[in-house]
């Protein structure tokens, strides 16, 4: 079951998830609007390698906004802290950001069940999209779960800004083990 | 909880979420398939922008069929009328249509619980590819909630055809506040 | 309600959902991990057509890895075969994989109950990715249902292997009812 929006407010005010900071007209029927954060992380390498470290670069979005080139995925992250213990988030654009072809994650909109950090964006625009610090880009879903729980205990917790991939790390992981 | 394709049709049946027209060959084990209306809207300027309102114009696709450009956001809508004050609906890609590189959302699948109307769709194509009115590219999903329910009262309501991003309403609203 | 990862491995040990092969340290917190497949398949044509056959190639990732290229959409497959009977499947992306700017589906993200064998990916990269065989992309999540259950019985059950679009076939049945 997803959560209404009265029960994201409810949930959150008894310290069952967090949303960090709330706003109460952040809530909306079914989900709480999540803004991007100040900086993004790209990639400078010409080919990416799952097995590889990819060298990043960060910049910060100035006053007169950013344009995201359709060639690039872009990493930013949101404004919020966002998790729960009890509840699965999973996130999502706002309407208004993927009717301009804005795609605010790359098919990973799930967060652990125990992580608790700002979230992450994989943005990727269809055509060149100016966008600026504090756009209400995505939202989050509060999810109901079957089964016991075991909290995530992994290498993306407590995340602040863009965190770039580290899946070189499982390959790395496999053969030393 | 995720509504089985026999209770889309029972909650359907007893008013309690609209698909209009409904037709039984339409329900699938999960879901329930959407068709693309004959418009299609697409953005004009060179650069969009989160905080201006970007122009856009709109075509009828030809008995022949349309080809989605690679490099293009284009926005259709389905021919059905959807909504439900009880569930939340969640679209996404027919097979079919995913296989052949046509996303039917950028990352916004959610509809909000209380909104009723012709689902916008967010088409953009890895390929070049051929679509025609009429075509099965999308289906929808019915989840159950937990808490109480305020239904949406925003400003896609009631939809009919192919709605454009007013995210920009958003910045004004927060410079007027 | 989405399983919790001690969940999805307690189902999986009474029968009631396949991962086959399964492996205790591929479970997350509310997911179980899926890797690459070793065959991709892309089409040929120029422009893909919803209502016409199109022609693809098969080729196998070889040691070194293979490189995506973004103007493609590329089919590969899961080496796990997955489904249930009681439970609805849905993929994602492992973070560490979105990050790369690689989509493993395109807005295909449910696999419909009853529904059995490895899984299609709809593999897209923002930029040019190296990507081998066993990387572990994609997660599977299994969710509960309310209704009842009529399972899949169409035209990809028991997959081997990418499975190209068959949406053409829709138009066929629709001209020849």
């Amino acid at each position: 079951m997803i959560l209404t929006g009265p029960d994201i407010a409810f949930e959150q005010a008894r310290g069952r998830l967090t949303l960090q900071p709330f706003s109460g007209d952040r809530v909306q029927p079914n989900s709480y609007d999540l803004t991007l954060g100040p900086t993004l992380a790209y990639y400078t390498g010409d080919v990416l390698d799952t097995r590889a470290e990819n060298p990043h670069r960060e910049i910060e979005i100035p006053a007169e906004g950013f344009v995201l080139r359709p060639d690039r995925i872009y990493l930013g992250s949101s404004v919020e802290e966002i998790g729960s213990n009890h509840y699965v988030p999973i996130i999502r654009a706002r309407s208004g950001a993927a009717r301009l072809g804005v795609f605010v994650h790359v098919t990973a909109d799930l967060i652990d069940i125990g992580s608790v950090g700002q979230c992450t964006f994989q943005l990727r625009a269809v055509e060149p999209v100016r966008v600026y610090a504090g756009d209400r880009l995505a939202q989050v879903t509060f999810w109901g779960v079957q089964g016991d729980i075991v909290l995530y205990d992994g290498k993306y917790q407590g995340s602040r800004g863009p965190q770039p991939s580290r899946i070189h790390q499982d390959a790395a992981a496999q053969v030393t083990a």
